[in-house]
Order: structure tokens, then sequence, then C-alpha cells
């Protein structure tokens, strides 16, 4: 998605080798304008699917993940990191490891809004190493609902979890695919 | 807010005499019409407000600051709870307590994103002892920024935020205020 390039060329910083911050429109300040573009990017490249459900993790994913929502007119599901007294008992858990943090952490959907009969788009603002998209996947599962796919604003094409990810032929649409940021040059995908 | 208010009655379930869980449509899983409906609606009484940022915290407030920002086509800004390596050195940092952990944490935004230049309005999903919020206002005060005002979509009257707020002399518009949940029912101010 050129649009979304041209922003990370623009606006995005790169700190050492793999780390590219982008907070002053994706994951901390948010740029309504461009998410709107997002969106119906993501809506056309999924309008074969006759999604019911958006489906991402707090915190950062929920900004995009309510943009798309909108597009395809369906609720969004943020799944929760940390135990909260607001959230039913009866949840899916699965655990996400944090290759930053080096530890693993729960994270938790009520059963009462995936089910069987929901046909799942699964939304984040990054994939990296593809833990919390594995994740997420995992409370997919449980809940039976099918999966018409991953959608990522940038992939850092650099790390593993693309590849795992298409590795389990998980339909996996992708706006920007960083190739490599060495020298702090951001390089991407054709 | 009418159908907001309906909303809370046919979805909200009350846990004793405090806790009221909106989570199938506002802090788990997010109705976007009922958020499009929410942001006109704060659209509509800040209107002669020239409002430059929406300012909120993760991560419930996400979502509805998004749809709000979308309104008044400006960007939404999140403040952080926890440390992250991709967020700026350059912070505004605050102290929240929180009553139902019993212990407090630091909030932070990018001095990047917040200044004297800004026009801020505060949204979040609740209110109830407006320890988030007066964090919140702490930070736009530190940023030199003008605050027009606070909106909330549901506030606990029964709790003191609201009280808090308004004795500062502070704009705040909550679309639905609950003043008791006693017996499990829910009654609105009117």
């Amino acid at each position: 998605m050129q649009l979304l390039k041209d922003m990370i060329l623009a606006k995005g910083r790169v700190r050492g080798e793999s780390i590219l911050k982008v907070d002053s429109f994706l994951n901390h300040q948010i740029d309504v304008g461009l998410m709107n573009e997002i969106a119906k990017e993501f809506k056309e490249r999924f309008k074969d699917a006759s999604i019911t459900k958006i489906l991402t993790i707090e915190a950062s994913g929920i900004a995009v993940a309510c943009f798309v929502g909108q597009q395809f007119g369906v609720p969004v599901l943020f799944a929760k990191k940390t135990e909260s007294k607001n959230l039913d008992n009866e949840t899916y858990e699965s655990q996400v490891y944090s290759f930053t943090k080096d530890k693993y952490y729960t994270i938790r959907v009520s059963k009462s809004y995936l089910s069987a009969e929901d046909n799942v788009l699964i939304i984040d603002d990054f994939l990296a190493n593809g833990q919390a998209a594995l994740g997420l996947l995992d409370l997919v599962k449980q809940s039976g609902a099918v999966l018409s796919g991953v959608g990522i604003v940038i992939e850092k094409g650099f790390q593993e979890g693309g590849r795992h990810l298409r590795e389990q032929g998980i339909r996996l649409v992708s706006l920007a695919v960083i190739r490599s940021m060495q020298s702090g040059k951001i390089v991407f995908e054709p």
C-alpha cells in the first residue's frame, strides 16, 4: 500500500536494525485519515470473505481493528492481556511468548463473543516474530470459528512471523513488508 | 444519550453494587455502529470547541477515542501504562492510583505529540473514581495545551470522579450517568 509506505518513509524512525518507531501515526498517536485508508484496503483485499468479526489484541491493535470493523460493519473483539474482574470467567486463553520481555503472558477472550458461527479476520499493527498472531489463531481454533485470514499493517519481513503463518496456509495480507532496515535505511519487499 | 442508555439496560450486567459489565459492546467486544453514534454525539456536544487532539488512555479508551477522532478529523493520542522501548525517552508522565489494584502506575505520552499549540478533548469509556482522568489532565497541564473538556461514555455518578472534575470547573460531558445499581437495577441520572 503506497500511502502507508510513503508514511513509513516520511515519519518512521529506525532504531538499531530491528526497531521501527511509528508512534507518530500508528501506535501512540493515531492518524485517523491513514487508518481509514488502511481499513478500506483491508476491506478490498478481503471483500470475498464473509467476515463476521474482527479480532485483535490490546493495546496497539485496537485502533486499526476499530477502523477495519467499521469498514466491514462487524463487531471488533480485542483479546486482553491482563486479568480483569470485568471479564467473564468463561474465557478462551492462550500463552504468548514475549521476546522483548523474555516471558510468557496469557491472552483471553470471553467465550460469549467468539463461536463456531463466526468468520474471523485477525488484525494487528505489527507482525514480527508472530507470537501474538499465533496466540490469536489459537483462540480462534479453540472457539471453532472459521479464520478468513490475518491482516497486518507492517510486517517485519526479516523476522519469522510471516513465514510461520504462510507455512500454515494462512491467508496473510501485510500492507507493508519491510525487507531490511540496515544502517537506518528502510527497504520494502516489492 | 438514549441509544446508549437503552444498550446499557439491554446488555449491561450488574455485579455487586458498583461493577457494570459492558464487555459485549464497549470494552471487550466493540459495537462499531454504537461507537459511531457516540462519536457523533461528542462532536455535537463539543462543536463550538476547536479541538486539535483527542487524548485517551490504553486500553479500553482507545476504541471510543478513535471514533471520536474520526468525527473531529484530528489525531488520537493514547497514554501508555507500561514502559515501552518504542516510546520516546522524552515523555510527560503522571502517577495514577488504581483502587482495584491498590497501587500507583505511571502513564506517559511523548512530548512530541502534545504541546501548547493543542486544544485537547480527553475521551474515556468510564469515569468512576476519576484517577485516570486526573492523570490525563495532569499530562495536558504539563504540556501547556488547552483543555476543552472531558467526554465520558459511562459515568458512575455514585462515585466521586465526576464531582472532582466539575469542582475544578472542567467541562465534563458524560453520555450516560448512573445514579445507582442497587439490587442489580440500573438507575440513570435524569
